[in-house]
C-alpha cells in the first residue's frame, strides 16, 4: 500500500489539503483575491431577507456550494418589529463565533493537536440610546463583545489557549469588527415619485 | 367610530407604537441597555452551528421570539472547508444589509414615505493573503465593502437617498463595521491534556 500522506486529516480538516493550498497561493498571490455577495429584499417592517450564493475567490466565480443560501433578520417585538429573525447585530456575533472556531480548528490540525470539543458563548452589550437618536454621548455599536471560549483538546491549558490567540492573529471577522473597514453606499431610485 | 391613530402603520411599521416607545425610552433611559447573545459549537473542520434565542433589553429578559434560531457557518471547499453554509465573513454582509434596511423603512415610515420595494446587493473584497499569513502587508479582513440599494417609494430621488443616509447615520452595524468595537476574549480549557 502506497501511503503519501505524511500530515493525516485531523479535527475534520484535511491538513495535507491545506498545506498545498498555502504552497499554490504562495506560488500564485492572486488566487488570495476573493469578492463575497450577498443580496438582500425587504420584506415588510424590519424584516429582510438575504440570500447569498456565489463568490469569486481562487481565480474563477466559485458555484460549488449549489443552492443559495437565505438568511432573514428583523427587529423584535419590543423594538417594534415582527420577531422573525434574529436582528442584524446578532449576526455579528455569530459571525466573530463561527471565525474564530475555523480558524482554531485549521491551526490545531496544522499543530497536531487533536481537539475534542470547542463551544464559545458571545455577548454583545450596546445601549440603544445611539440608534434610537436620544443622546449623542452614546455610540450606535456594541460597546463591548466578549466571546469565551471552552475547548477540550489533547494539548495544555496554555498550548489551547495560544491556539486562539493565533486564530484571533488571522480572524477575518476580528480584524473588520475591531479595526473597521471602509463602506460606501449607493442608492439608485429607479421609479421615484414626487412625494 | 373612535379613530385616535393620528400616525397609521406604514411600510408594515406600527408608527403610533414606534413613537410611544421612543417616547418610553426618553422617559427610563435604562430601558435602551441591551445584550445580545449567541452560543456556537464546533461541528467538523470549520464547520460550526451558533443559537441564538433569548436577549436582555427593556429592563427585562426577552424571550418572545420562541424557539432559538440556529446557524451554521463554514469555510467553502476552496479554502479546505465544507461548503455546509456561508463563510463567517458573508454574514457581516447579510448584517450590514439587514440593518440599514430595517432602519430605512423605520425612518420612510416615520416621515410618512410609502416605500414599495427596498433591495440591496454588497460586495465585500478581501485579500486572503492576510489571514493566510502569506502577507504582512495585507489586513485579515475586508479591505472595502459596498452596498448599492434600489429604492421604489413615493417621494423624490433626492429623499429615497435621504432615508438611506439617515439609516445610515443611525446604524449599529455600519458603527461597529466602520468604526470597530473592543472585543475580550477568553478561553478555558476544563479537561486540558498534556500533548
Amino acid at each position: 500500500m502506497t501511503q503519501t500522506t505524511t500530515r493525516p486529516a485531523r479535527n475534520g480538516v484535511d491538513v495535507p489539503t491545506l498545506f498545498a493550498t498555502l504552497d499554490a497561493v504562495r506560488a500564485t498571490p492572486e488566487l488570495a483575491e476573493f469578492q463575497f455577495r450577498a443580496h438582500n429584499t425587504w420584506q415588510s417592517g424590519t424584516h429582510s431577507r438575504t440570500e447569498i450564493g456565489g463568490f469569486y475567490g481562487a481565480g474563477q466565480e466559485d458555484a460549488s456550494r449549489g443552492e443559495p443560501f437565505n438568511y432573514d433578520a428583523d427587529h423584535p417585538a419590543v423594538l417594534v418589529g415582527g420577531g422573525n429573525a434574529p436582528t442584524p447585530v446578532e449576526f455579528l456575533l455569530h459571525a466573530i463565533a463561527a471565525c474564530l472556531t475555523a480558524g482554531l480548528v485549521n491551526i490545531a490540525a496544522a499543530r497536531g493537536v487533536t481537539l475534542h470539543r470547542v463551544e464559545s458563548t458571545v455577548e454583545g452589550d450596546i445601549d440603544l440610546l445611539g440608534i434610537l437618536g436620544l443622546s449623542d454621548q452614546v455610540r450606535n455599536g456594541y460597546r463591548q463583545i466578549r466571546v469565551a471560549f471552552t475547548v477540550d483538546g489533547d494539548a495544555s491549558a496554555d498550548q489551547l489557549a495560544a491556539l486562539v490567540e493565533q486564530s484571533r492573529r488571522r480572524s477575518a471577522v476580528y480584524d473588520v469588527l475591531t479595526s473597521g473597514t471602509d463602506i460606501v453606499i449607493d442608492v439608485t431610485a429607479p421609479a421615484a415619485r414626487t412625494a
